[in-house]
């Protein structure tokens, strides 16, 4: 399909609150010591464009600001990221339109200036994630490696269950290494993604939110602490709640998901993908994915 | 002064080994869809640049050859990375020269292209840097927060105590979000830099390596693991070693610390800086400082 090459839109979005401007996606945009590259300080969300509008809207924006404020940076006027946002979406849709990703960006700013630097872009869905829309993954268990100390002996902080403030543990960074160092290592053992465990605890994917269906109810790992919260999951479950499901954000292990009816991973551009196995077990097509999917696209709007 | 204000020099090293080309670093550089700024997939070093030459050169080339291998990225090719510095460090010396700071980045590329970007930057040394040098810094100690598993039951892993291969622990990338974090939140304290500790035990500097000294006797907790491996801390050793000084990597505690003659953040640009402060407890100038100083800038040639 040629839509995975179709060029983006670019808007550059001036934390001044000056206009926007549109870029050239065929010329540099950001420079040397922007701190974004030179210490992946700054935040992003990702989030569904799907009949002309961005999805799910005001999860990312609130997502957004808390990961801004975690990092110290200064607040993103939420007005002014709309207005960008629905501005690039209709240069996307005069251009041709169809489903796409929509990236907000936010870094410190060059040092030189120190200016934050933000940017949107908007692009087609990459063939890979509709592929594993239709088929399903594959996905890989294993620890994750490291275990966040919640309650710290930190001076003067303000003690309870909150982990230190430096880890900006819940704010979605640049930081995406190991992320991204997880997918290979997964795909290099013949998996699409992996879940990962804390002490047997399941935790997330690589990039996504564990829900598992069970008769009529949705279950996630309780979001917060050492789990990036999920604004897809999120909406699924209001969505779902208001519509006679029972959704619970509970503790589960690998045990709890090879019995669930099904798995899923949700994010905002692959939307629920079904986990159609999990290590060496292929796991029984027992609930209709047909009903989640729908759910899923309902919640969004 | 005006030092600081001195223009850098970039230099954009062409991957494929094409020849490098200077860049003007008022001009923007890189492509909105840069993984190095997408995602922090990417490595650096920073190395000190003295009397017209980047000095531990080889510890250096060695570590960048490692984060690259650790993140599966093209492995850089030495002697193109080292012509390509030696060319930017005599174009800072044509430009005025003077003491300054060279790094390296390299990142994934471009989503669009697949190959890498990479590029050196010499610029002048910060104020704060050289302040501390003269004046030393007062630390926060305080765990960092997480542990990492150093074995791990994973499929396929070859086991022993190696932390899993996606944490890319060990490879110094782009991801420095929670280090930038650390040092605000110790200068919000109103100190001027952290040592993290884990469990009791002494860890690093947000961008250093902790050594101390006692008598004849350099002590740095054993790198390797969830410790970063330091150049200059390795090229003081080495030196020392070969010049009659005891040099152990010991694993220590903040008592230990507080009962050193002297405690030092070792790293490229700084240097050692001695630490003159540990939490509420000021800390004996018992040290010939000027030995210490005397014996790095020996070591790195």
């Amino acid at each position: 399909m040629s839509s995975t090459r179709r060029s983006p839109v670019i808007l550059i979005v001036e934390p001044s609150g000056g206009s926007n401007r549109r870029h050239n996606p065929e010329l540099a945009m950001i420079y040397a010591d922007d701190l974004g590259v030179t210490r992946g300080d700054g935040i992003f969300e990702t989030l569904l464009v799907r009949d002309g509008a961005a999805r799910n809207l005001e999860r990312h924006l609130d997502r957004f600001v808390g990961s801004a404020r975690m990092l110290g940076l200064p607040v993103p006027d939420t007005g002014q990221w709309s207005r960008a946002t629905a501005e690039a979406v209709a240069e996307w849709e005069d251009a041709g339109g169809g489903e796409a990703s929509c990236v907000w960006t936010y870094t410190r700013g060059r040092e030189s200036t120190g200016r934050p630097t933000g940017w949107i872009t908007v692009k087609p869905v990459p063939e890979k994630v509709l592929r594993q829309r239709e088929e399903g993954i594959s996905v890989l268990t294993t620890p994750r490696g490291y275990s966040v100390t919640p309650a710290l002996p930190v001076q003067g902080a303000t003690g309870g269950q909150e982990p230190p403030p430096w880890l900006v543990t819940g704010a979605k960074t640049l930081n995406y290494a190991a992320n991204m160092a997880a997918l290979r290592y997964a795909v290099a053992k013949g998996f699409d993604d992996v879940i990962f465990t804390d002490d047997g605890r399941v935790l997330e994917g690589a990039t996504s939110t564990v829900v598992t269906v069970t008769g009529s109810t949705l279950r996630t790992p309780p979001p917060g602490r050492d789990l990036l919260p999920g604004t897809t999951q999120a909406a699924l479950f209001s969505h779902a709640t208001a519509h006679g499901w029972t959704c619970l954000e509970e503790d589960m292990d690998v045990t709890d998901l090879l019995a669930a009816d099904s798995v899923w991973l949700c994010s905002s551009v692959r939307l629920a993908v079904r986990v159609v196995r999990i290590n060496d077990r292929k796991l029984p097509d027992t609930t209709d994915g047909v009903v989640i999917r729908e759910l899923l696209t309902a919640a969004l709007g």
